[in-house]
């Protein structure tokens, strides 16, 4: 049966041409306006999975989905990076020339500063997708607009790319999680699934002093390596953060099932999320 | 001699409140539209200090500000946590059943959820500053429009507030730092300067097995208690982390000196923003 893969933004997003490199191009991509909307979907299994970015190698953390995480009983069961290229993309019988607006997310414009002051007469207009853009100027067939998107947004809506790779910085890559029901979770193979594995936990220490360092060091003594630490603010509870760790190794590995086993002894609260495949 | 106080937005923002909180009502403030112009202000002695929010308690961490902190040569001399109430603020003469739009920064938009699927007529229009927002609907002198901003945004523009703390949660904080250049930190004396002191700092560990549990090791020996970590990523080299870390306790003490002693002896890079009067 074809995947119904969730993700945001319009197709030709970025997410969505991660849904395919990490499910084939065999799936049914299903668009969703908001991150909320997509886990809520994957949640009623509506879809069967999602594709959420969750870091950005420039621009850090992708909050809302790290609560989001937190907020929902999904299970993680891939990962692939993305390199993020961006493409100014026109109607096909418009120049750079004749170019006064482009339209784009404020992330992506904010990623395209060198080029956008090199063209000052190009005034940025932020918008809530990249790929929408596209679209947008394609219904407005104006002479004067153009948008910043992936190169695959320019083919969907039969638009130009008039420059590509237009990004400040080349080691702009998107981390995406893969993510489903536990129940379903089977059922999801995705491509690209060689390689070391990793595990992605959640975890809430009381505040103490040392309470973070014994935390870590479940992991330190069995020589885990850990891939990230992300701390976010607990609702309500003002200046108390709850930590989301990755790490190498598999959660049914001997030596990782003793650590989970002991950050338990010692956390208020202790989430597997999942192990999986780590594309690197 | 006066001070002059660069924040980010318009008059009546959360940040200018949070700077008369911090030094008195008898400073020139300096609204700056972006961060990075602020930053640069203080930096070239154009102003004397700013306002930097860094942290919300429900929204996590402000990345550009911490960005910014390590990009530029400023020390934090003071912080406030600053209650953040939204008020529904409209034109004196406009009355709540009339409103079929408001504007808002997206982050206050987003805090006021509860209240605005109460109100399904009203439509949400996002903007780039709360207060702004306010000046907005007053040179607009419609009779549908509103603004979500702090109440002393309605006093700046003569709005009226139509209803006041309409955000979902009450536990609601932003954290405010005081910055300036590090000659002129001891002419910029913030009240509220009583109680435990706390130091920030900024450090990059090395990529291999135990680095952070080292790095927090050197706080935990010496029962020193940590109050925030929060990792960015390091430009030009994905998936590796730089760690900004707050601790009680005052970079002159002799625990805290050995601490950061300790600390530069085990990574790559230790900066220390400053230290000062915690406010709670």
């Amino acid at each position: 049966m074809t995947l119904q893969v969730a993700y945001q933004g319009e197709p030709g997003a970025f997410s969505e041409v991660a849904a395919r490199r990490l499910l084939g191009t065999d799936i049914i991509g299903r668009a969703f306006r908001t991150f909320d909307e997509m886990f809520e979907a994957v949640s009623s299994s509506e879809c069967d999975c999602c594709v959420a970015p969750i870091e950005n190698s420039l621009a850090g953390a992708v909050h809302r989905n790290y609560d989001l995480l937190a907020g929902h009983e999904l299970t993680i069961v891939g990962e692939t990076n993305l390199r993020i290229a961006h493409s100014l993309i026109a109607p096909p019988d418009v120049e750079l020339d004749q170019i006064r607006r482009v339209y784009s997310h404020p992330v992506a414009l904010a990623q395209c500063g060198r080029f956008l002051r090199a063209h000052p007469q190009i005034e940025p207009s932020p918008s809530h997708d990249t790929a929408g853009s596209v679209r947008l100027i394609m219904e407005n067939a104006r002479g004067d607009e153009a948008a910043i998107a992936s190169s695959a947004a320019a083919s969907i809506y039969g638009a130009r790319v008039l420059a590509g790779g237009i990004e400040d910085h080349p080691k702009n890559f998107t981390r995406y999680l893969l993510l489903a029901l536990r129940a379903r979770a089977d059922a999801i193979r995705p491509r690209e699934s060689q390689g070391r594995r990793k595990t992605s936990i959640y975890f809430q220490v009381a505040d103490r002093p040392g309470a973070l360092f014994r935390a870590l060091g479940v992991f330190a003594m069995r020589d885990i390596n850990l891939t990230r630490l992300e701390s976010r603010p607990v609702e309500g509870r003002p200046w108390e953060y709850s930590f989301y760790l990755d790490f190498v190794g598999d959660a049914r590995d001997d030596g990782v099932t003793r650590a989970l086993a002991n950050l338990a002894e010692i956390c208020e609260t202790v989430r597997v999320f999942g192990s999986y495949a780590s594309k690197w």
